[in-house]
Formats: C-alpha cells, structure tokens, sequence
C-alpha cells in the first residue's frame, strides 16, 4: 500500500487568526498531492509555556471547527499538528486527527511534557502551563496504522515500542524542536526509533523564525524504516512529500528479523556465571 | 571520575596462534595509555558460523590464559572482545572480563544471535552453531560500571535499557559489523543508545580485510551522551582512545532529564478520548 504524506512547514505567527488562514492554505495546497496531511506541534501560537493558556481553545473552538472543515473540503486526513487544548480546566498540547468526511477520528494528547534546562542552551518547562496526557495513540487509516506523538514524546523509546507493536506502520510527531536538540538529536531521534522499531516515522517542524524566542530548527522529515531519510525540508516554509509504501516495512523486517527475535527473559547477570 | 578506554580495531588472521599473538601485541601497546582496553568481536578466529566450533575454547583454554596474563602483566582491565567459547557441549559467543591482577571479572554470552538475510547484501546465521546466553551484564570498576553487550545485542534497545537502569555509566559492545548493515546503521545505533540512555557507548569492530568472505566495517568508535562521537577508527587496523568521563552524564542528565520523566503508565487510547 502506497500513500503520500505531505509534511506541512508552515511559519507561525503570534496571530491566532492569521495561523488559521496560514494553515486552510498550506492543506488546501497539500491536498492536491497528498493523502494524509500533516501540521506542525503549536502552529496556531507562539511556542512559549506563558501563551498557550491565552491560545487555548476546546475541540469545538474555531481552530478545531476550521479544520475540520477544511479536511471535509479537501477528502483528505488531516494531523492538525497540535494546539493547546482546554478541556475540564487544564490545558493539554494536544493532536487532532480529521478524517476525509471532516470528522474527528483521533486525538493525542502529549504525554512527556518539555521540560529541559540545558547549560548555554534552552530554557523551557511546558509543565509551567500544561497537563500531560495519559495514554499512546494508534489510529486506523485505509493506508496503514498511524501512531501519533508530539515532539518530546520521541525521545521515549518506551512509547515508540508501545506503538510499533500494536501495529503503526508510522510513527507522526509533530514537532517543534530548537537550535540546541534539532542540531544534536533531531535526524538520530527519528531515525533511530524508525530503525528500531522497523517503521517509518515522521517529524513535522514549524518554519524556522530567528526573530522568534523559541527558534524552531525546521528540517521536517520522513525515514523509511531501513533509516533513509526520504523527505527531509530546509529551515524555511514549504511542504515536503513523502512516499510511504507499507510493503516496504515487510521486506525489512524479513532481512532483519529483530522483532522477532527480542528477548524479555533477560535478567542481570552475577557476572562470573550466567 | 576520568579514564582512558582503547579500542584495539586489531586484523583478525584465520589462524588462531596468529591472532593470539596479534592481540598482545595491541594489548601492551594500549596499556601505555589506557585503563581499559577492549578488543573486537571473534578477534580470535574468522568470523563464519562453521568455523566457530573448530575454533572454541572454554575459559581455561589457551586463548584466555594468553589474555588473563596480558591483563596482570599490564595491570589494566582488558574486555578480550568475544570468543567461541565451549561450554558443557554448546558454544557460545562470549566475552570474558579480566581485571588488573589477571583474574577474570565478569562475562557475558551474546543473548541475540546475529541471523539475518538482507537482499542483496549479508546472509548469516549464527544460530547454525551457536547458542544465546540467557543474561544482561554489568560490572564494576574503579572507573565506574559498565555494561557489556556483543555486536547485535546493540539492536535491541530493551536490553540497553536494563543495563542503563541498572546504573551503566558505559555500554561496550566488541562488535563485527559488515558492508551492508555498517553504513547503513553502526553510527545510528551506538549513537541512539547513548543519548536515548544517557551513558557513553563504544563499539569495537575488527580491522577491514577486503579478501574475507565477511568483510568487518571498522569504524570503531566511542559516544557520549550527548550523542557526539568523540574517538573514531578508519576502517583499518589502530588502536583509537578514548577519555571519557563519567561527570559528563551526570550534567546531561540534568539538561535533558527523561530518564526521570519517563512513563510506565502510558496505555493505548481509545482514540477520540483519553
């Protein structure tokens, strides 16, 4: 099964209005490629811990509302990156998944918030304003099975293998890495967990903007699951497409049985004998 | 906490008494400078299923006798890669640990037996003649703990991961990757295991010998935990040191902390609600 998958690199504003209108062009152009369109983690807001209660909204709210509809319109899925969710009082950052009749068919709630303090680096505590979710996401598509994370969340291997092995044959993380992790970690992140777990994963990054003070390092990619990349944007705004083949994933795990092949009965050692 | 670790990226000759001969040869000229020093996978015999059995010996045999004596003379600690090791009728692909005083420390048996069928690229079965340990280890030292894996075991992020929880400061896996999958995945795996587990890696190869049917990919390398190589081999034979130094980890693991912000509660989603 072969699908196309448009990665969605779009700038963001400090306008919500403006994100809005940003994000119907990016899927009304998208759509005339792909089959399952994609936006990056907070495309609606600035990414700092101190907006996202300013810019939250529930998913019935005009962000969610104009999505929807914009998925109906284009008869495609749409993975509406992520916005920062209100609901019973706290705030998640939250994925909407959209299906192509515009219904709601998933969501993903971030469930590792980012909080890191890096020397000579980043500063960030989302746990400053937002609740984690609770649960691993997989969802159904005619084109395969989707499992849906949010930028940190992939730095968890734990939730990756949940994932894989309820049967994703790619793993989506919006994203919005920064100018310390994205250099570092980025490409090895998502091309490890894909290597790993024998599927494709994507990462979804806002535009970069030096003017902005959280900086977000672009480069949205997607790797096949031998670990190529085979899409991969610049720093700057576009959309990037990606031919994803499920059989693809088959022929690997054949050549390298290693899910097979893991072990769950190992124990330490009292290293003189087994 | 500082140290010196050697990667003896030494040619493996198809005779043993060669072989033999060749790693002490690299184990004096390590002990010069390093506190540990570690050699290759198989450095002992050529690295083909049929020849493991002619070539083993249990642990009182010649070839750990040779290298047990290596380590007292030169007081340091010597990881003696892997050999086929006989073992009450089985042969195992071990690696024994010998200390500064020549007495053997810890060991540990490939748990996953490298069987793989690329096309177009390596067909290999250890399993024709060897037999998986049934362990994970990790050993102390002066200079902190280290956790040993052999060459495929590092595919396996579950067992990485029990050897970081276990309080891993460095993982080492005497290793022979070859043409198809060194390119392709040496760099990636040694790198993801350090930064997803937050410990220094090192991967020792054997030197690159174009005439043997199973050509070694060299390479042999050390990461920290940010993921930086910081001591890489060419694909020929040389010793490459690396300092690493256990201070290093615990800073990173303050920067990114997600070894304490991992989830063992996550479960899978009924997708439109958590």
């Amino acid at each position: 099964m072969e699908f196309t998958l448009a990665l969605c690199q779009m700038p963001v504003a400090d306008n919500k209005e403006e994100n809005i209108k940003t994000a119907l062009t990016y899927i009304e152009a998208a759509a005339k490629r792909a089959d399952i369109i994609v936006l990056p983690e907070m495309w609606c807001c600035p990414y700092e811990a101190s907006k996202f209660p300013l810019y939250a909204e529930n998913n019935k709210g005009p962000i969610c509302t104009a999505i929807s509809e914009a998925a109906g319109k284009s008869q495609k899925y749409v993975i509406a990156g992520s916005i920062p969710e209100s609901s019973n009082g706290r705030v998640y950052n939250t994925s909407f998944v959209y299906g192509p009749d515009g219904g709601q068919i998933s969501m993903h709630r971030k469930a590792h918030l980012f909080d890191i303090d890096v020397e000579d680096g980043i500063r960030f505590f989302e746990s400053d304003t937002l609740s984690p979710g609770n649960c691993a996401t997989v969802f159904d598509t005619p084109f395969g099975k989707i499992g849906l994370g949010i930028c940190y969340d992939m730095r968890f291997f734990h939730l990756a293998d949940i994932m894989a092995r309820a049967g994703a044959d790619i793993i989506i993380y919006p994203a919005c890495f920064n100018m310390t992790t994205g250099p570092a970690h980025w490409h090895l992140t998502l091309r490890a967990r894909a290597v790993d777990n024998q599927v494709y994963t994507a990462g979804i990054c806002s535009a970069r903007n030096e003017k902005q003070s959280y900086t977000a390092f672009g480069h949205s990619l997607c790797c096949d699951p031998w670990g190529s990349v085979i899409a991969e944007a610049d720093t700057g705004a576009e959309i990037v497409y990606a031919t994803v083949n499920t059989d693809h994933i088959a022929k690997i795990r054949r050549q390298l049985p290693f899910r097979s092949q893991r072990r769950t009965d190992l124990k330490l050692s009292d290293n003189l004998k087994e």
